[in-house]
């Protein structure tokens, strides 16, 4: 009879939307909430007996009866919440994992006043959380998704190995394009995580924004490095860089020079670049 | 034989991202660019006969070929200028019909500083342009696309009408949220484009921000009002506004109330409302 | 005051499945249904008053309502069944318009015993319907979406008009690839629906299969001639095709010719052929 | 000085589709093919040292060169041959990681008569292959992607754990559909990949179309067990099954029941189950 192994089940794509309301002023925060649990379910599976699964219906509901207690604070404590809570519900869980994805909205501004309760939606960057909860405690990750930067100068890509399917050439002057997505682990709870989030997003960006660049590489780990230069709560970060290829158009049959002003940017294929950055001395990954 | 009825062909999604270079300080531009002729292709369809037909990929070389030089224009002159060329390109053309969406990037800041050559990519809102030229002139339309926006107040929808299939209740305080879409059409060429687009925009959302909303008819409709008093050269504006619902979520069994504070955010279905909003005495639509 | 021109409203995405239960043997149905009024809703807009409004929500009841009676039958005489409905449920409206999408569910074999109630999900081809029902009465039309289709012989593309932006050189053999998107009108009900919607599916991918083509043009009018020749009741059919270019990748720099056996699949940009083929005698499209 | 954990980098969404002619009859394959290099890639990342770089674009053109000599190959042994020359190629790597997604045609039939050169595009499923090349051999797994499944009768869900956020009912009736995902280890090369590939394919669908199932969890267990019994090189299997819920709509309020014949299918959000299911005795997995 075959086994078992590693298995887990949750709900995905919880779609969550909160109101505070400071009188006339509103704050509002939209999530994606993903729930999962591991642990023994083995009768479930061999035997299709269900007396120890907690539904996938129960998971979303614990997401939005916890939602309203949580709605003031950062995304992490309140994931922490909710795998606390499913351990609870579930005896024979392990380990639950919470992510959670925040969507950007922006408050409108007329003039210089900010609205009290109009919004508009801000860009595709998502901040990240993942709790990890075992009956022993709770792990801390957190990152940001499909945060696109472009620079248009100080990239170049040169010196490389070749071989008799090379056909690229050198250029010392490219346009480099990414979307982050970044992926850190705390070693210990910063004292605010909205803090210690901003400030490795910044560290990402400026990075990307001032570095000389000879690679993706290159800037991938000049970017994790000074990530963790900036929060000491942080230990290790994953960095995943796709390589958006913007090709420089050739114009000389249209008898026009093209010094890296006008690109055709494409989809497909595209480069990936993915590496972790560890501090020295830090825990080592499990 | 049957008959050939309306006909055109081009190309779409051309993808464009050029670089206007002002010493060490350079500007970005990202574009997506469709083009369309419109004409006497009849020869082409019924006997196969392509001595008449500009192949799509010209058109779209026609795009590169003309980037450089209008790389600082707004968009409204570029389609403007590919529309002529390709009906000086194409005898058998009567329209050439350009789309261009212009895709948002905002320059990275170092505290105050704005950034010489890095870039993070903007909110999902595109600008758009449409240039119909023909052997007459050409007539220009500009517009809006994916803005989204969301108020948590000051939104109602009640006194309804009823019928056996309604089960929705009357509410005097909603989430309202959509993604705006909006198109323009301006009866003269505005000094400046930028300008005009930049206050129709800035109409639409204020409005959408401060209105007391009875339906989403009644905002957009103050909307488009709103847009048509900023901008004198606009004589009407199409508005296709989504109703992104949030639904409330039922807390009652959990032991709680909720007083608009969470929310279910939702795809599908989603409710849509169409409409043009016109100056009155402006020209009739054809 | 400004004036409201054209407006209409309703609901898009409604998803729908249905089970038909004859016995052991199930009959699966899956539809996404879009509904829209038009009519005189001047006071919602420009006054904020919902009494003549019918709720969105309750087009989506009222789709829901009318399914369990039609789920036997074609899309078509649902959508009839719905707009009618729904002109009878909102007095100001002047026109109800319905649009259903049918996806593609195909029965599990076992050998050569079709399944009683499992399905495997289909092709992305969806079969579509349009009602557009007044007091006068209803109009019928239906199209596909999304129907792939490649050939890799009897396709050239030569002979074109140069102009001095032409680098595309003449080809007597090309990979032709596209999804046809089509739209034809009833001009009176055909006897089944389904073996009309089948006869003109087929007519489209049998015409491009076996056509000598010269252009996507030439293939486009040929493909609407045949639907029109095989249904009698159709009038008129529009037909959007993208060129979904295929490039041939240069071998010669890896010392290998390619005779047309290798090639890049490319999204962007992508050609676009449009043109509505129309049974001569036939009544002009509104 | 941080450290540089694991890393890797590659080329992703390389699309290719490839033509076989034998005389007039034409076979066609349409792949998406990704790689990757594992190794010591410290110097380009630390000092942006680029020469023991291979570039992504030189991958790409691997994938490219070798595609003629293995187009009528199955997509596993073409794997092998793109991994085995990127280690040849560069002598930092210590991995190639090769990645191949199959997407279906169909060949077009006229009666019961087989096109020779037409194909009309499948479901949505996907053949993967993922081939990981090291200096001591290569290993194999296969998989499917998104093959939908859906079943009207004999599926459950009851008996399960309750708290006092649970809401769900016990049913003993629902409509179960997923997407499959599925990815299997060959412990050692089959002799017919096509034919192994085959067997797992039909196995996950003919066990979810039959099986008596009393939660995904039970169905995946069952689907898993006969997939290796059918496949005696494959040593485990994992299948991630998300759980795309059809709720009933409650009819009631209109006057009808609903016996399960009405249904809204929804997108968000849903459930996921994930498991590994592995031949006793088999290796374990790293």
């Amino acid at each position: 009879m075959p086994l078992l192994g590693s298995n887990s089940y949750g709900k995905s794509a919880i779609r969550l939307v909160t109101i505070v309301r400071r009188g006339a002023h509103h704050e509002l925060r939209d999530l994606t909430v993903s729930v999962r649990l591991d642990g023994d379910f083995r009768d479930a599976h061999l035997k299709g007996e269900n007396r120890g699964v907690l539904p996938t219906d129960t998971m979303k509901n614990t997401v939005y009866a916890l939602a309203k207690a949580h709605a003031s604070m950062p995304v992490e404590p309140f994931a922490a919440a909710i795998g606390e809570r499913l351990l609870v519900a579930s005896l024979a869980a392990t380990r639950a994992t919470v992510e959670i994805a925040q969507h950007e909205w922006q408050r409108v501004r007329l003039g210089e006043q900010p609205h009290h309760h109009a919004f508009v939606r801000g860009t595709p960057q998502r901040r990240m959380a993942w709790v990890s909860a075992t009956r022993d405690g709770a792990e801390f990750e957190a990152g940001i998704a499909a945060l696109g930067v472009l620079k248009t100068s100080s990239s170049a890509f040169s010196g490389f190995l070749r071989d008799e399917y090379t056909t690229l050439i050198d250029t010392r002057d490219r346009v480099l394009a990414t979307e982050i997505d970044a992926r850190w682990r705390y070693d210990q709870a910063p004292e605010s995580f909205d803090l210690a989030w901003r400030s490795i997003r910044n560290a990402l960006v400026e990075t990307f924004a001032d570095h000389d660049s000879e690679s993706v590489q290159h800037t991938l780990y000049a970017m994790g490095t000074t990530a963790l230069e900036r929060c000491e709560e942080a230990s290790e970060i994953h960095l995943s860089l796709p390589n958006r290829h913007h090709l420089p158009v050739d114009l000389l049959p249209f008898g026009q020079e093209n010094a890296n002003e006008v690109f055709a940017a494409t989809d497909a294929p595209y480069g990936v670049i993915d590496a972790t950055v560890r501090r020295d001395g830090g825990r080592n990954p499990g």
